[in-house]
């Protein structure tokens, strides 16, 4: 098979650490306020409502909003479960903003660095634009297009969502690849007849609770952003 | 009126110079298979039927489509023109790739490094966003996102192209800026309430015929992108 001509990314886990991430973003705003949680629980919360959220655009229960939407929902779903029901509606804005804040894992700047020279480079992630745009400016990314969910109008793993980045690039899906830490993403991607790359992040969820195994019938596997730049040879 | 947070460009004509760049695109494509044209002049007649191959997305007589397939329906209609009806289909996918080829004006490279220390960039064009990507890696220029006329589903001057960026990076219309060399853009970005911002490109359809007098009520003008660098402290 062919090298692929673009590479597409999943960004929440893969490229980015969202969970401690957002327990910092989370203690550095409310802290100061007189609350105290346990930040990564705060985190995991607020992740799993994550799918729950974007399942009623996928299946047509509220039209397409963006993930800052979907993001702010499932804030004040859990608010209340963290005795935080009275946070103020500026907190409450900044800390949904919080995912624009995200830092990538020490090998995703210098990983895209390498793999622009050879590959043109998307984001195809369920974040919105302008929160992809912010995760680029603060991590150094530098990317050839946003694409994914609000260029689609619908969420992954839905297929329209690959295919629209396909098609956005004009390349077939056998010329563009996949990169994600997560089975299921590469699993759709698959099906749409894109290519796919695993690679690993074994401390996504906290130590030790990350997806490590590749899914069967991947098409590269590593390590790590810079250990796939190697074995694509960029 | 505090300083826009993003600026929005006008591409064709505005930041890069189509009409040199097709000219240069088809002698080199084309002289080589015996063609002897006079390529400024089919540059202007594949540029004049720009307009109208837009309006019949903007009229909804057709529905929306890329600009590489608006563009390609307008070489077909100006081929016979040139007596070039014979053209192999592989030349005309090539040459319909020129507007992929087009060099930025001297300043637009070195301005769009500057203003994006300051302002979030997009391209706002009618060109399509694997044409955009195109551009910027021949050219050097970094955005933060490929916004305009695929992200929006339809052409300027349509207003939906303008309030799509705008949403796209969750700023309000008058948070923004449109940065173009043509009174007309700038009048239909105005009139949804965005700032504007005039770059003179006094030779854009050929020496001494291009736009320069910014119209009435732009709220800058420079003469090129360092001078509208210069102009709003960036």
């Amino acid at each position: 098979m062919p090298l692929p001509k673009a590479l597409f990314f999943d960004i929440f886990g893969s490229i980015v650490d969202w969970r401690g991430s957002i327990a910092r973003e989370a203690e550095i705003l409310l802290a100061p306020l007189g609350h105290k949680l346990d930040w990564p629980a705060f985190a995991d919360a607020w992740r799993n409502e994550y799918q729950p959220g974007m399942e009623e655009v996928r299946s047509g229960a509220i039209p397409f909003s963006r993930l800052d939407v979907i993001h702010r929902r499932n804030l004040e779903r859990i608010l209340p479960r963290f005795a935080l029901s009275a946070l103020d509606e500026a907190t409450r804005t900044n800390l949904n903003l919080a995912w624009h804040r995200l830092d990538g894992w020490p090998d995703s700047a210098p990983g895209f660095a390498r793999l622009r020279k050879k590959f043109r480079l998307a984001p195809v992630s369920n974040g919105n634009i302008s929160l992809m745009a912010d995760l680029a400016r603060r991590n150094g990314f530098i990317w050839d297009a946003i694409l994914g969910a609000e260029v689609a109008g619908d969420y992954k793993p839905k297929p329209r969502v690959y295919l629209a980045a396909c098609e956005a690039f004009g390349f077939a899906p056998g010329e563009c690849m996949m990169v994600a830490a997560h089975a299921k993403d590469l699993k759709a991607a698959k099906a749409c007849g894109l290519q796919t790359g695993f690679i690993a992040r074994p401390n996504e969820h906290g130590p030790g609770k990350g997806e490590t195994s590749p899914p069967e019938g991947v098409d590269f596997a590593a390590g790590d952003l810079l250990k796939l730049a190697d074995a694509l040879g960029a």
